[in-house]
């Protein structure tokens, strides 16, 4: 397997701690946003958000991000297709992390394809257990 | 109302976009973690864990942070009594965010407390509506 293979289908547990400082590095002023699905209420996915991305997630009801890694506006779907309706935006007492409930409209929300070939519905796909990493089902 | 309380319980967003970079800043290597109730499945808060927190969650089975404020490992509940068991613990496909699947045995979650004076069971109570913060119920 390649290494970014390993990271996401891999059972190794390789945490990668740096993110949050490469985000400020960045200079993106973004708060966590953790998506969960307003049916199954399945958490889908942490992602992050500034003022752009949460005001285009209030303005078109569909969940938008800012992207860490590219440095702009991530519409979720917009390419893949598998958009994330909102079904509401909560926000936390300390007002520096987000909730979107949302509704998807497409096969999942994960990049990564499960066993089916279709995008898996959660990034949070594997649990740990006794130092390693184990697939659902 | 003060200005605490005011963020806490107040209609006004005024979300604080300068959290990551003051963690950043402060040199703590950590990633998000969402944290849902594994019997609800309500998203109850979403906080930070450093290496050494999450080997304490693994160790004792229960939910422990890294404080970025205080810069300090925080054992949920060690002063509130609102421990939070630990069902399981997930893992995101690129190994930058943690879910934490619990059950709570206190009285909630929240450090903030609603209307009958008990914690409230999620940091998420109010939704934005139309530019303004809403209390459930």
């Amino acid at each position: 397997m390649t290494d970014h293979r390993l990271l996401e289908e891999g059972s190794q547990l390789a945490i990668n701690f740096e993110k949050l400082a490469s985000i400020a590095r960045s200079g993106s002023l973004v708060v966590p946003v953790a998506v969960q699905d307003a049916d199954t209420m399945e958490v889908l996915v942490l992602a992050y958000v500034n003022q752009e991305a949460l005001d285009y997630t209030l303005a078109h009801g569909v969940a938008a991000f800012w992207s860490t890694a590219r440095n702009e506006l991530w519409v979720k779907g917009a390419t893949s297709g598998d958009t994330l309706q909102i079904v509401e935006v909560r926000i936390n007492c300390e007002q520096n992390s987000l909730l979107y409930r949302v509704r998807p409209l497409g096969s999942g929300t994960c990049h990564t394809k499960g066993p089916d070939g279709s995008a898996r519905s959660s990034c949070f796909y594997r649990r740990l257990e006794n130092g390693q990493l184990v697939m659902d089902g």
